[in-house]
Order: C-alpha cells, then sequence, then structure tokens
C-alpha cells in the first residue's frame, strides 16, 4: 500500500510555528549567569535570536521568509517505515526513522541556519562568523548565508578540517572562508596557534574564536548552531513534522531517540514529543545517544561557559568542563563539553535517559551498515549512534515480547564520510583486487 | 505560498505503469542485429526485461514489488521552482528543476536497477554483474541488490575507479564485489590487463567483462543501467511524475534539458513529454547535453555495438566506435560512444537538438557553482551539463524576452565528487590559510 514505507508531507503541511518548551517546563529554566558576558550579548548575537533564547511563548510565529527557506530546503521531509531492519532483526517493534538526510549541506543543521541567517540579513549584517566541529553546521551555515546573501566566515576544528577535504571545499563552493582552528587570525587562536600550529582544536575554542571576530566587525554577528534556546527551538520543525506523520501514520511513538552531542538534533526532534508528555500526559521513554569520547550527560550538571576562552555567559548544563580535550571520533559532531541547558535541566528530572557507545566506534558502524544494507540510505557517522540506540531498543523488544513503536531521527547523510566509514569499517580491504590508488587516473 | 518552490507528490502519487514510446516513434524502431549475439540475449538477459525491450505496449503496470522499492528509496521527488536562479540571471523564462539527487545511492540510476533487481529475484538469480563509469550505476545496482537480497559484482572503468575512493568504499557497504576494468577475471579484460594492467579502460571494455562473468556463472545474470529500451522504460518515472507536477502547478515546459550519456536519464526524463509532441500535438525543445570528450549524437547514424567485445548484438544508434578511447572527464557518465536506439533516432528524425560542452569542463562547473549559489543543492558532475544548457536557454530568453518555461533534471548528487569540483574551480586555493592535510588530523 502507497505510504507503507514513506509517511509525506507537502510543502503547505510545513508547521507555521515553532515550539518554545521553556513555559513547559517541569521546573523553571536556570538563567545564564556571568555579568560582563551578558552585557555582551546584545553585542554578540543577532537580535532576534537573544529576544528568542529567553522567550516564554510556546508557539512563536516561523516568518513567511523563512517558511519559503524551508521550501527551498526541500522540507517538509518524509518519515519512513523502517520495515526492512525490523525483518531482519526480527524485533515485534515499529521502528520509524526521519529523514533529515535529504537537507542540501547533509544535515538538520540547515533548519536553524537558515533561520538565523535570515534574521541576520533583516538587521542588516553583512556576515556570519561561526566555528564547526564535524563540519555539518559550517556547511549549513555556509549554505545559508549564499541562500540569504551573506558573506560567512568559519573557524574549524584543526583535527577534522584536516581531512574532510570534500567538506571544506563545499563551504568555499558556497563562497565561504574557512580557517583551521585555532587559527592565527584572532586573539584566543594565536595563543594556542603560536605555541602548537598543529594544534587539534576543539569546538569550545573554536566559538571563541568566531565571537572574538563578530566583537571586532560591526558589519558581522556570530551564530551558533546548537545548545541553545532559540536553536533547539529553530530545530523543533524536524519534531512537529515528525507528529503530523506519526498522525497520518495512525501510530505514536513509544521511544525517541536520536544522538546528542550540544543537543540541537535531539532538541529538535524530541522536544515536540516532550510536550506531549508535559502538558498532555503521554508516556514515552527518550534515548539520547552519545559518544564515550564525550558523554557530556554523564558529567556534572552545574554552571559552565560554553567556549574554551569564557567569553559565553555560564549555562547551568550537564558538562565534562569547558577546557576539556576530547579524543577524536568520526562522529564529530557528538564531541563537545556542554549539554543544552534544557535538555540538561529534563536529564536532571529524569525525563531522559542516556547512552554511551564505545569511542572506537566499532559498535556504530556496524549498525549504521546494517541499516544502509536493509535500508539503503547511507546515515551520516552521529546517526549512526541513533541508529545503534534504535536498534538495541528494537532488540530488547525482542526479547520482552514488546510491540514498541520506536522514533528515531537520521540526522545527517554520510556521502562526505566515506573516510570515516573506510578507517573504522576497512571497506578498501574488502576490495578483492588491490589497486594502486592514485588520484586522477 | 506553500508550493511556490516545491511542488511535491505523495506516496499514492507514485506513477501505477511504465511510458514505453516504442509505439508512438514516428517511424518503427531499426531491430538490433546479429544473429550469434541475439541468439545469446536469453542467457545474457533477465527474462521480463528481455520482454520489456521488445514490448510494443504503450503502458507497462510497474510491479507492487517495484512500487515498495520505490518508495522505500524515496519516491516520487520533489519538482523545484528556481527562483532565485532565475532572478540572478534576469531572464524572463521560469526553470523548473527535478531532484533525481534525493536518490540513496546519489542518482537516477536506482529507478531501473530496482526494477531489474526485482525481476532478477524473482526468476531465481542469485547475483548481478555489470559495469560502471562514473559509478553511479554500480553504486545503485549495489544498492538495489542489496534491497532485494541479491549478490552483485561491479566491473569499473580502471580511469575512474582510481580517484573515486568514496564511491567505491560505498558499493563494498552494500556488499559488492568491485573491480578495476580490464581486470584479470575475465578473457576480455585479462587480455588487455594483460598488456597494461594501469589500463585505464572504457564504459564498453567493462561492459564486455560484466556480461562475460555471467555467461559463466549460471545463477548470475549481466544488468545494464543505459542505453537499452526496457532501461529508458523503466526511467520514465521520472517524467511521468515531472509531468504531474506541471500539471499541479499549472504550467507546462517549453524546453525540456537534460544530460545524456547512454540516454537513460535523458530518456527517462524526456520521453514521457516527448509523447506529448508525438501524440497530442504539443510543441517542445529537447536539447541532450554532452561533453565534447564523448559526443555521440554528433557521431554517425549506424550500427554499431555497445560493447569493446563484441558480445552485444549491434543497434542502430549515434555512435562515435565502439572502440574509441575517450578522455576522462569528472562527468564520467557522459563518456560512452553511443546513444540509446530510441533517442538516436528521434534525434535522426529532428526531435531532439544537443550541445556539446568543453572537454575541460570550466564552463559547466561554474554553471553548477551559479546552481550551488542560488539553489543550493550540490549537482553531480554530470548534472552540471544540465544545468550549463538550462543557463544558456534561459540567458537565450533574456535576449529575447521570451516567457518560456524550462525543465531540467538534476539526476544526481555530487556530495562524492568534491574532488572533481576541486580539480576544475580550484576550491582549495580559496582557503585562505595552507594547513598540512594530513588523514586522521
Amino acid at each position: 500500500m502507497p505510504g507503507d514505507y514513506q509517511i509525506s508531507l507537502s510543502p503547505d503541511e510545513l508547521p507555521r510555528k515553532w515550539y518554545n518548551i521553556i513555559p513547559d517546563l517541569p521546573e523553571p529554566l536556570p538563567p545564564p549567569i556571568g555579568e560582563k558576558q551578558l552585557a555582551q550579548l546584545p553585542k554578540m548575537m543577532i537580535k532576534t535570536c537573544l529576544g528568542q533564547e529567553f522567550s516564554t511563548e510556546r508557539w512563536i510565529d516561523i516568518p513567511d521568509g523563512v517558511l519559503e527557506l524551508f521550501e527551498r530546503a526541500g522540507r517538509p521531509r518524509p518519515l519512513f517505515r523502517a520495515k526492512a531492519l525490523e525483518k531482519l532483526l526480527g524485533t515485534p517493534a515499529k521502528m520509524y526513522y526521519k529523514g533529515e538526510f535529504y537537507s542540501p549541506t547533509g544535515s538538520h543543521k540547515v533548519n536553524t541556519a537558515l533561520a538565523q541567517a535570515y534574521y541576520a540579513k533583516q538587521e542588516g549584517f553583512e556576515r556570519l562568523t561561526t566555528e564547526t566541529g564535524a563540519g555539518q553546521w559550517g556547511t549549513a551555515l555556509s549554505y545559508a548565508a549564499s541562500m540569504v546573501g551573506l558573506k560567512c566566515t568559519v573557524y574549524w576544528v584543526r583535527a577534522v578540517y584536516r581531512w574532510k577535504e570534500s567538506r571544506r571545499n563545499f563551504m568555499n563552493l558556497y563562497g565561504s572562508e574557512v580557517f583551521a582552528s585555532p587559527s592565527p587570525k584572532t586573539k584566543v587562536g594565536k595563543a594556542l596557534f603560536d605555541k602548537n600550529p598543529d594544534h587539534p582544536g576543539s569546538l569550545s575554542i573554536a566559538i571563541s574564536e568566531g565571537l572574538e571576530d563578530a566583537e571586532g566587525d560591526p558589519k558581522a554577528v556570530y551564530s551558533l548552531g546548537s545548545v541553545l534556546n532559540h536553536v533547539i527551538m529553530h530545530q523543533s520543525v524536524i519534531g512537529l513534522e515528525t507528529q503530523k506523520q506519526f498522525e497520518k501514520a495512525g501510530d505514536y511513538p513509544d521511544v525517541v531517540i536520536s544522538c546528542l552531542g550540544g543537543g540541537s538534533n535531539f532538541g529538535g526532534f524530541a522536544m515536540p514529543f516532550m510536550g506531549d508528555v508535559l502538558t498532555k500526559g503521554k508516556k514515552i521513554k527518550f534515548i539520547a545517544a552519545q559518544s564515550q569520547a564525550a558523554p557530556n550527560l554523564q558529567g556534572e550538571y552545574k554552571y559552565d561557559y560554553a567556549d574554551h576562552g569564557e567569553l559565553t555567559p555560564q549555562l547551568k548544563m550537564y558538562t565534562l568542563g569547558h577546557q576539556t580535550d576530547f579524543p577524536p571520533v568520526k562522529g564529530d559532531g557528538l564531541r563537545y563539553h556542554g549539554c543544552s541547558p534544557i535538555i540538561s535541566l529534563l536529564r536532571h528530572l529524569g525525563y531522559i535517559d542516556t547512552v554511551a557507545y564505545p569511542k572506537d566506534e566499532k559498535y556504530v558502524f556496524d549498525a549504521a551498515e546494517v541499516f544502509v544494507r536493509t535500508e539503503g540510505f547511507l546515515p551520516a557517522p552521529e546517526s549512526a549512534y541513533s541508529i545503534a540506540a534504535a536498534i538495541d531498543e528494537a532488540n530488547r523488544c525482542k526479547q520482552t515480547g514488546e510491540k514498541k513503536v520506536i522514533a528515531f531521527n537520521i540526522s545527517g547523510h554520510g556521502f562526505m564520510d566515506m573516510v570515516g566509514y573506510d578507517e573504522v569499517l576497512h571497506l578498501t580491504e574488502r576490495t578483492p583486487i588491490k589497486e594502486k590508488v592514485v588520484a586522477g587516473g
């Protein structure tokens, strides 16, 4: 039957409002602190985003201009039923996955990138600055800047910058400037770069560089791709679409799973469902899939900075420490010291479970391979963590016989991450006849 | 207004029948010739496909099992209105592009791959063999084989095999065996390989290898991704969807453009519209965009083999000669000596215009960059030719003031082709600060 495998929405079914969970939280969200840094916020941030950051309105209109950008980016995105995966696992569970991998740049990050670029343009800025870890956010903002007609400067964690040449070229193609971080372009970066020009960098260092760059240029504004409340809210379009799709499918999830670094993907997918739990008495198990390289939800719930250079206010969040070094992983989008204050509070109050997978990543890439061979779509390394957690849950259902409905988000595609797949799964060694590998043939 | 930028279809709007243009052709299609080779066909080909190859039925039912596979692959795919590109060009033309780039493997090739894999499985085969040039067809068949539970062996033109490591690993991930061609695995290949183990290969050599491999194994069957009538017919799902989308948009194309190598993409997109011209009196200008590296539509219209080793029957087609060597281009899917007999006949009768772009590919990659910066989606190198032709046509409209409706197909995405983009556009040189490029950081 048509619709058995893919639940689609048309552009006129795009959500018209974002969901802001703040007024529905069981406890007030602890505010950010730090007098000096808070005073800087109006200079550092896009004004509309700053307003949204502290808004207590439950529903916030998506401007027509942003809806237009969402449609151009291919939204709404389909929800797929993973029947082939279910069959292979022999699980009584029903598994559904959201297709954020249709994103023009490869991940869910475009959702907030488009909103932020739109507002920045409206406010008269000419350039966006930002940081990126896995590269997904940098590409998304490069794309969004190009769509609305802004320049864009990206500070990219050096450890990742070096091996993701294709993604770097992709950002260049959109017209962005891309620097390896720490870079000699900023004071924060130069201090570290001068000591070690090979410094692998970290997301929190790169954030400091992006902030400092924008601070020194009145035509530029900094844009953050995760953690903050307004980012989670912009991303709620994912979960809101998914809710409409479940309604069409005549189903409702018992388990909602996604990978979590700073929280934008997990938050965007899960918060609308969390709203159902908090206001409509629904019962859902939420699972945040993380890497043991940076399992921030297993850290301490306390005030900490969002960046290495302490330019941001302190946020009450689960954190592993804002100057901690983390080992590189292919799912680099999950390698960040802190978690969104909203999600941290909900975790603190027991609404969210968490799992952290080993940092050699064999387990999650094996899960991704099973997904590729059954469902056919190629997930981003970060999304492999969602898949691993969904398969674990489906296997638990097999043991207990529970017919749970499992919803998970494939936050991005892996077309530009085959080097990572190869390093973990040794795909090249599966090639039967060895060949010289030479560029240009 | 919703739908201004994206015209979507839901799974229940998927076409239920393929369009076979053969009965509507203005002249009978010249049959294939070669007694020995024709006698081999029933042993070489999937039976259902062989039947479809010679069918004179106008509409052929798409089996439910294939419709299911199409839906799992994300069909139907959206049609986008390129308003930002139109605005940049300042053209009075309306430009629409079909989003085949949403394909799980990256191109339109999945459409016939899924159909062929489905029929092969039904007929009891256990393994598919094939060739690939750009790598798109090999990936598509690897995917399709994995979806229906078949093994798959791919002979890949060595010149491309060597630089597209990610795509090779992608095929490995689906479980395929992949050999650089000419390979020592077959007689045809070994003869060339022994003389020169670095032989760059060609599509027609790789076809010979795929055919020979299947011939030697009763459980295996060969699958071809282009040229043949049944392939063009399977691909008609693209144009049929697009027709429904134009109906929804209240518009109809004056110009239909797509890139053309063997003809599967051009044929799949254009033949349903050609049907309107042949049977409903519609007037449409058709443009096939090619590379000067292998402009087969500028060759001779005559009988020729589809492969280097002369294992196939001879087909009446435009050809540059089945043993000709062509210079490598990034749009490698366009590098083939012959063009589909159906399209060749229509070209011969004056229904199709053709343009061939310079083989340094600067012109088409520049067009792709303009597309990326305005529309945001990253096209495959082959699709860059479609874009260049669409932009050329839109610029002609600017000169004449004509408000033509231009439809073009983005047959695939370029996420795995950034090396090609870089080589032509020198993207790496746009990086402001040079960095050592080291794998693994």
